[in-house]
């Protein structure tokens, strides 16, 4: 019997190498080869899960700007072998920087640069392939500052220079993208969402409002993106799946010649998702909560719809379960079965994940012994 | 893929049948063939598992008197054809009728004369066959009352007839068995518990506090038992397994020509538990509380035993899990999984315990499925 594990991170209970480590020790007292796979969707961690699925990587540290312009020392994962880099954009650019005690930085006053600087300090480690990760980050600029980082030169209708920050949106009459450092370079643009810039699943409107966009500058924002995706973008306007990541630089990497890839996609071709999951007898996955947005492209969701795709079953373990089974079945597990056991309140619950992920998974080994015996 | 359900009562959330039915409807939906059997094991409700496991069963009705000595109307099981009656010792001495608002009524006060009575009520309908189910009993009065309503005679050292009640018991030289009532019948006694009727594991010691002994009595009941015993049962000294059953009428039963046969064991022969186990392919049973005290014989542990001799999974559900999962294993069920499935409190999980029932069950069905197919 052979399990594989591919388990999100439960908020305040484990990580999920943790989850994976604790399924494998149980699973052995069991007689059941166990196999841990550490995923990401393009969000925050993707490149810590990139580096676990690579050989050879380590961690690469530069100095970049955070998204308030404050110097800050940012790491990203190398390959050196195969000359790859995989930056978290969340590294230099993250929600974090932008959160005060009393509410968030002005977003007018915050810059996507530092996760340009970022792919620079990559491509001069020699990196030839850089991927970025663009989910967790707190900048809503369109990716003007990562465009500006990389070289690329903004002018008005009188063809005069413009700063490359948010200010200058509004007067942006076109681009010039000549002189750009990743002209040589291969550039993947991981997307954890797949909104465009602008409309009601864009970068301003879906994902402003948690990054600091109030009500007082939304629909000047929604009115500046649209702006700028006409003059530059005048096919797509910025309208492709992705271009609303990262505030807009899914959009920004894609004008410099990145393509767009859904995070998850990449890190399953990356951890060999497919081969694993085609040589396993069963596929153990999980999130802290499994709502109504999971299927909605969550990590276990996938893992599920790849499981399924090899017809091996899928359990999926949560803390929380708000779908029904139908629902559960129709995402495409076998079943899900809670970490929680016993009367417990949700503090406790989390304190306790990782016992309760245990216990739960001795209480699971048998039945998965069942499949390969019918005796007990 | 077929499945046998004997899951016991979960006090306050459903009936041993209710548990059955709905796991019988969840299981429908999943293609499972399900089949329910009521079990019993010699507790309060073996006479009603009895007669669901008989054809052609009926209720019968009787006045006696209950521990006080109040007349009550109890039922017990029969079945004509047969000429067999299942009485519960509790519908006619149970507990129910010795506590008070305040407490309960002194033991001295009590009698086991109703179960006497009623076993009197079956014969005179015709059984020939009387099965006596000893638990839930609310009499501490070493089956004196009983003994005397089935016309034994208790005589002091003198030879003076003695009334038959507890007040006597320790004037008790000798008794006469020729003329009791139930010469001709065959009485069964069953057993929910094994202890002897003295010592620490007996009547007294063991089982009289939660009936209302204490610490001022306890010592002169056990003084008396001892006293008893000696004199009407020199031999054994009601030291066999199941003499100190319901205050101990299990003792008395046993000296007027009853077979003692554990609860389950006389339940499982009735309900063919042994034939549905060997014909089905996964055993469901479960109990509201899987503690300590359930491998010391309680229901569900009885059954995962049994379907262990015919190599067969058994699942056990239940509200509270207090074993490990190698205690789970060693009282013979191949898992447990736990009817809470989220952050809740007690009385909630109670209340809610039907519908938690059908939920862990649709969470079930698809990975007994998968024990048929391993295609998902």
């Amino acid at each position: 019997m052979k399990a594989l594990v591919a388990i999100d991170s439960f908020k305040g209970s484990f990580s999920s190498a943790e989850a994976a480590a604790i399924v494998a020790q149980v699973f052995r007292q069991y007689g059941i080869d166990s196999t841990g796979v550490t995923l990401a969707d393009g969000g925050e961690g993707t490149s810590e899960a990139f580096l676990a699925n690579q050989r050879g990587g380590r961690w690469e540290y530069a100095m970049v700007h955070d998204p308030c312009g404050r110097l800050i020392k940012a790491k990203y994962a190398f390959v050196p072998d195969e000359r790859v880099a995989m930056i978290d954009a969340a590294m230099a650019s993250g929600i974090q920087s932008v959160k005060t005690d009393v509410g968030f930085v002005n977003p007018v006053m915050t810059s996507s640069a530092g996760t340009g600087e970022l792919i620079m300090a990559a491509s001069r480690q020699g990196a030839t392939k850089i991927i970025v990760g663009l989910g967790g980050t707190g900048t809503t600029d369109a990716g003007i500052g990562l465009m500006g980082a990389l070289g690329a030169k903004l002018y008005d209708s009188y063809n005069q220079l413009l700063p490359a920050n948010i200010s200058s949106i509004n007067l942006i009459d076109h681009i010039d993208l000549s002189e750009i450092a990743t002209k040589r370079l291969q550039l993947v643009a991981c997307t954890d969402v797949d909104g465009p810039l602008t409309g009601t699943a864009g970068a301003v409107q879906m994902f402003g409002p948690q990054k600091g966009l109030t009500d007082a500058n939304l629909k000047d924002f929604e009115r500046w993106f649209q702006h700028f995706a006409q003059q530059v973008d005048p096919i797509n306007q910025g309208q492709l799946a992705g271009d609303g990541a990262a505030g807009g630089m899914g959009f920004a990497l894609r004008l410099l010649g990145a393509s767009v890839v859904p995070g998850f996609q990449m890190m399953s071709d990356v951890a060999q998702l497919a081969d694993k999951i085609a040589a396993t007898d069963v596929v153990i996955t999980g999130e802290g909560q499994l709502d109504h947005q999971s299927p909605h492209g969550k990590l276990p969701v996938q893992v599920a719809q790849t499981a399924r795709q090899f017809q091996k079953p899928c359990l999926c373990v949560a803390g929380s379960i708000q779908l029904t089974p139908s629902e559960v079945h129709a995402a495409g597990f076998t079943t899900t079965l809670s970490l929680i056991q016993q009367v417990t309140d949700l503090e406790r619950a989390i304190r306790e994940g990782k016992q309760n992920l245990r216990l739960l998974m001795e209480r699971v080994a048998p039945l998965l012994l069942l499949l390969e015996s019918k005796n007990v």
